[in-house]
């Protein structure tokens, strides 16, 4: 069965998903009857290109590949007019927006924007986009619902590493009580870096920017915004929640000295930046901080970028996953396995 | 919708799945429309009740805590003529047939005939038994596949922690290159308190029979008989292999001294034993034995009766789960969320 795709937002994600839809291809096609027909690409810097009978995956990640715009694909760049983006993916023949634009916390657009546009013209969401999954997430899932859509968000925590994968299929039943998890990969590479090469937080900082894992301005991830935004997608989704990301208790790492993560661990402990949620009664807490953790404990283990979760059920007690929490493959993989969730039950 | 459920097997793991019907009743109906209808239990040392119109889960219990046998859920103790099993299958009014017989990893019987028996008569399997899925997967998938019926086993490795599952939903369109992982509680078990309170290996086996973590008997699992079962069925589970448990190099933990044990630790590493299989070309490599492990290794964490595996996938790197290994309720769980898991299939 064929998947027709519409990507809004085409930087690291959307090459890492099309690099992906390229090289697994045939497989998808043998092993689970998956095809996917590309027929619009917008991005706000690359420009677009739109073709109902499919855009060459190949051709178009060369072009990717070698720094040009995707309005090149006609080969006359600059002789088409800029398409607006609400325009595309209202008129585009898409069964699946795939909406991976910039994540803005605060506002959510013009995210937020895109995903009802594609709701109000009967097409499914998937996303890898904080900010409407962390300020908007039920009003986005009535929506959905409300037209029969499907609205999936894998790729906002823990990039492809399957969570909420995870609770739908394999822990069906169970009720979440609380997770709690190390949900951002630069400041876990910080706190590794100052623990086991003794380094300054600033040095481990620079390092982090070095290395690409921190940005130049790295706010949102040292003062711990980034897995507020997370800790709000999980309570919501897992813990039927209705909290924002002003209601999460907020501390970062950047008061943190290497003579505290030195000590800690002398004494067996190893500070981690912790996001966890529980339920109390009706509502639900939610927070963000540095703690020490026994080493004993799953998530004391976790080092360098990765991430992890832990899941407390009632049935199954303790349950915790761990990979990759940020990569181009990673995430591109995570809005793949939404398609093939919606093809798989469109299928049926 | 409502599903017809046989119980072949009530001990540990049939009460377990009982007691979670019986508790999540409601929750399950609400959430999922799915009613269970217990049509048919039988159990060799506990005799058989067969009623089509349903048994009622809560009386079953009520007998099952008290010590009672099922037969007595007529009130008339040995009235009934003994029903066989393999008759039971066939007459029984089930959807799906839940077989929890116990795990003969030499011969696979009775379990085979019996699920054999099932798919002949048109009804689904869900099975926690090792022997049918170490020794004759393949071809009982086939004959599942065949029939338009389900096979599902995802309690024969790490209990109710999601394996099967968690592969064909959350990492869909992934490769496995090989796994690699801690599959029996009881040996973690002893090598954990051998490290950690510098035990003897034969003084650590006694508190784990003390503590029934082991067998009167303890060779299935302290020389990896226990393992290899497991390690087979991921092999030609997941990794597309078709071995038998010959096929892979075996070696327990009974020659482990808490010298070599403490020596490691003193070192920086930790021993666990250790299943893995990976593809070398079209085939399929597997072992198990006890390796001495970085602590960095997601698996060296994993202490007392906990299980994890780690899958090595071509897209997503490196993926650790990590939960219970076995129990009542855990085990339990993995026959309702296979159940659950056709249900949902069989719904849309």
């Amino acid at each position: 069965m064929e998947l027709k795709i519409g990507l809004i937002g085409c930087g690291t994600v959307g090459t890492g998903l099309l690099e992906i839809l390229d090289k697994k291809r045939e497989y998808l096609r043998d092993t689970f009857d998956f095809e996917a027909r590309l027929v619009a690409v917008t991005d706000k810097l690359k420009g677009s290109v739109c073709i109902p009978e499919g855009i060459d995956i190949k051709k178009l990640l060369d072009l990717l590949h070698q720094g040009e715009r995707i309005d090149a694909y006609h080969g006359e760049v600059g002789s088409h007019e800029a398409i607006d983006a609400l325009d595309l993916i209202e008129k585009c023949e898409a069964d699946v927006i795939a909406e991976l634009t910039y994540t803005d916390i605060k506002t959510a657009e013009p995210a937020t924007s895109y995903i009802k546009k594609a709701f109000r013209s009967g097409k499914h969401v998937v996303s890898s986009n904080k900010g409407p999954a962390a300020l908007h997430y039920h009003e986005l899932k009535k929506m959905a619902d409300n037209n029969n859509l499907f609205f999936r968000i894998e790729g906002t925590v823990m990039s492809g590493t399957p969570v909420f994968s995870l609770f739908e299929n394999g822990l069906v039943g169970n009720e979440v009580r609380a997770v709690q998890g190390i949900l951002n990969g630069t400041t876990n590479f910080i706190l590794t870096r100052m623990e086991q090469d003794s380094m300054d937080y600033a040095d481990a900082l620079k390092l982090a920017q070095e290395l690409g894992y921190a940005e130049a301005d790295p706010t949102a991830d040292v003062e711990g915004y980034d897995a507020v935004a997370k800790i709000v997608i999980l309570s919501n989704v897992l813990l039927d929640g209705n909290i924002s990301p002003a209601d999460v208790r907020r501390e970062g790492i950047t008061a943190l000295s290497k003579d505290q993560v030195l000590a800690a661990r002398a004494e067996g402990f190893r500070y981690k930046l912790i996001a966890q949620a529980r339920k109390a009664g009706r509502r639900v807490e939610a927070s963000v901080s540095p703690r020490k953790l026994p080493l004993s404990d799953p998530l004391a283990g976790i080092m360098g970028a990765h991430n992890a979760l832990t899941f407390d059920l009632d049935l199954m007690g303790k349950i915790t996953i761990q990979g990759a929490g940020a990569g181009k493959i990673e995430t591109g993989y995570s809005i793949l396995s939404d398609i093939l969730a919606i093809h798989s039950r469109l299928r049926r």
